[in-house]
């Protein structure tokens, strides 16, 4: 029977997953490829600790030399993550006739158009399911089971540790800092939260979405970020009141030939499918011109579920080996009728808006002078309950709104003397 | 450039949407597959109706011979649905050595491992994504992106019409034949809907995922079958108090070595996210070894959402005909853990039960003294409203309990005095 070999770079938490399912579904999987794929060689910094597989110790090296230089390694499986130096070992594992299979979303959200292209000229493909969504099939269902489909947007709940941070807060009535406590504590968090938290994740995903659903590979400096770090139980709750479930949503999204990529925490109604999505859990919201609105769900991160994405990715490309069927990972078609990315100032939306003024008569009256002076309408307002001496919230909802005018009257609003805080601007969404 | 020529057999409304996608995209498509795929003949037995795309009379018959004999074609994508002929011009396909894509559930929940097998021998393929849930890649991700894994279960809402229907009964607060009288106003429902509110359209698609996760094919009679016809306001209502919401669930789970393949109304928690699937929308729930519980949400039925999935079957092929790659329909390997199919009688659920019974002392003690004589126990119970002169509805949910048990245990409650109706009884699942 023909062999397809492989070569792990990264023998972390995912990778002993993948080889973990390459030996224990070893003759389900060769019934039905028809081919046997084997670990031929694993790299990793550290060979000594145990992991949840035990391999051959012959296998096993700290060069990635051993595993790029090998002629008879078909694929290169790059788990180290990070910029440097996985990016050169992808590219030199290119160079030397080999595919790729990656979960590194930070690696082709930076350099994704430079690897591909390279790839393509190479004629070897760079697979990347688990890079978004672990185990959920998104990559494949947007490449290849919507391949008819244009896109206008997608939503996606991407950043499983924001998520249960978010749920946590909604759920246990607890604030951003507890909440963020207990995912550490039971494993939802690194020790370093920032990417996730700050949305530097989602915005990494977001970017692959991108490219896949409009064919353009957006820099990440245009992508708008704003993490969930400045999200309080009071905004939680507030919102709830309003039928409203707060979530950090990676957007990316056409109007007019323009196309918004964003990631921010967002509002949207709380009997919208996405608002459902609690703790951990990973979904995608795709509004297609023929398929419809679609939702894709599932646990978004995982050793188990981004391990099955991978070898998803790696029986693919063994089909495609035998059969010398190449399908390049650049055959994503840009969508012409973007003319170009709309900034977050000019951006329309509705927003949940909370002021801390003073308890005195006609405060409202000065708040609603400037939002009108900019021409901006409010939808509904509520004053709530004082909660510190003389201050008391007045939450707002206001109708669509340029978010460069909303900027603009929120610097004069805060400057009123009545007002004691820095008002709050939360984003609504009606993810159709 | 090369042309991949496709025969078409039924020119309806799905089949006439995918000649506009071939058409309104042809630049497109042919951009991302290097190949240009061309209708080359539409059979269909009424060729003079106008349709939403305008094909020139040449390539117009009535004799499906002419695509079936045709040397040039290589896909036959058959479209007319029902039993025969569809499954002749299928067989006849196959044998002139041509691929098929088709949305037949009917056909294929009843003929799949015949017309699978058939079509291995010819060395050909069949796909079906768009026999359930329409454009939602259900069943591309259950083959490819989760190719890896073993299922426990999957729990689907596969029936737009019956959806439709117990979604209007709960929100708008109206009765099934008042909600079905609207479903066939607004072209939910076709004239005689029997198929889908019997639960047949649903245990057909059922069958279809039962093996693309277990890999065995059950026969329609072994498929416990109960529609939605006997569904009342008054259940869906009391119901909702409990904080559960009735959806027609297809469900395939493993328990203990055994298959349970069933089509009923069932009580779900309202938190859920099936409960959320609203409307004509169809949800796939899925639960898997390594990828986690997965959800995959979409429309389940309309013209282009389903000529959406043809082409991206087309398109699959297209690559599989070019490459010389063969990827047999039957690669799905058996769960062989599964030794037998469990029997309704045999299964053990939670249930809602509603009793019609008199107002009087000692009714409760009756009734729970024949559960007890069953071994079922009761959870809770409620009195309700006195609906008709001297009779209340009683609604209990009792604990897991074996289904023989419970019909037994019914069938004596109903035969006394007290009990003034067919008692109700509404199967409750967990869903993960």
């Amino acid at each position: 029977m023909k062999k397809i070999n492989l070569g792990l770079i990264g023998f972390g938490h995912v990778g002993s997953g993948v080889v973990k399912i390459l030996r224990d579904k070893k003759s389900f999987l060769t019934k039905k490829l028809g081919v046997q794929i084997r670990v031929k060689k694993i790299c990793d910094k550290d060979i000594a600790s145990k992991r949840n597989v035990s391999v051959g110790k012959g296998i096993l090296t700290r060069n990635p030399q051993e595993i790029l230089k090998d002629p008879q390694i078909d694929i290169v499986v790059e788990l180290i993550g990070g910029i440097h130096p996985a990016k050169e070992y992808i590219l030199e594992a290119l160079k030397k006739g080999k595919h790729v299979v990656t979960a590194n979303k930070a690696l082709l959200s930076e350099a994704g158009r430079e690897l591909f292209a390279f790839a393509q000229d190479m004629g070897k493909s760079i697979y990347f399911e688990a890079s978004v969504g672990a185990g959920i099939p998104i990559i494949k269902s947007l490449r290849e089971g919507l391949v008819a489909n244009k896109f206008n947007a997608i939503f996606g709940i991407v950043n499983g540790t924001s998520n249960f941070i978010l749920s946590q807060m909604s759920k246990q009535q607890i604030t951003f800092s507890c909440a963020l406590r207990e995912a550490k504590a039971r494993g939802f968090a690194e020790r370093n939260p920032i990417l996730d938290i700050a949305g530097i994740d989602s915005a990494h995903k977001l970017i692959l979405l991108t490219y896949l659903c409009f064919g353009r590979f957006v820099d990440l400096r245009d992508v708008f970020v704003e993490g969930i770090t400045e999200i309080s139980l009071a905004d939680v709750n507030y919102a709830k009141e309003l039928g409203l479930e707060i979530k950090l949503l990676a957007i990316a999204k056409k109007e007019d030939n323009e196309l918004e990529v964003r990631v921010h925490p967002t509002l949207i109604p709380n009997n919208h499918l996405l608002a459902s999505v609690g703790g951990v859990d990973n979904a995608l919201y795709v509004s297609s011109d023929l398929a419809g609105n679609l939702l894709f769900y599932g646990p978004g991160a995982g050793q188990m579920p981004a391990a099955s994405a991978v070898v998803a990715d790696l029986v693919d490309l063994t089909q495609d080996i035998r059969a010398g069927l190449f399908r390049p990972t650049l055959n994503i078609v840009e969508d012409k009728s973007i003319k170009r990315l709309r900034k977050i100032d000019e951006i329309e939306s509705r927003y949940y808006i909370r002021f801390m003024a003073k308890d005195l008569p006609g405060v409202l009256a000065k708040i609603s002078g400037v939002l009108a002076r900019f021409g901006i309408s409010i939808a509904s307002v509520t004053q709530k309950e004082r909660r510190f001496a003389r201050v008391v919230p007045i939450v707002m909802i206001i109708h669509e709104a340029k978010e460069k005018n909303l900027r603009l009257a929120l610097e004069v609003i805060d400057r009123l003397e009545v007002i004691k805080q820095k008002s709050v601007a939360i984003r609504m969404e009606e993810v159709y």
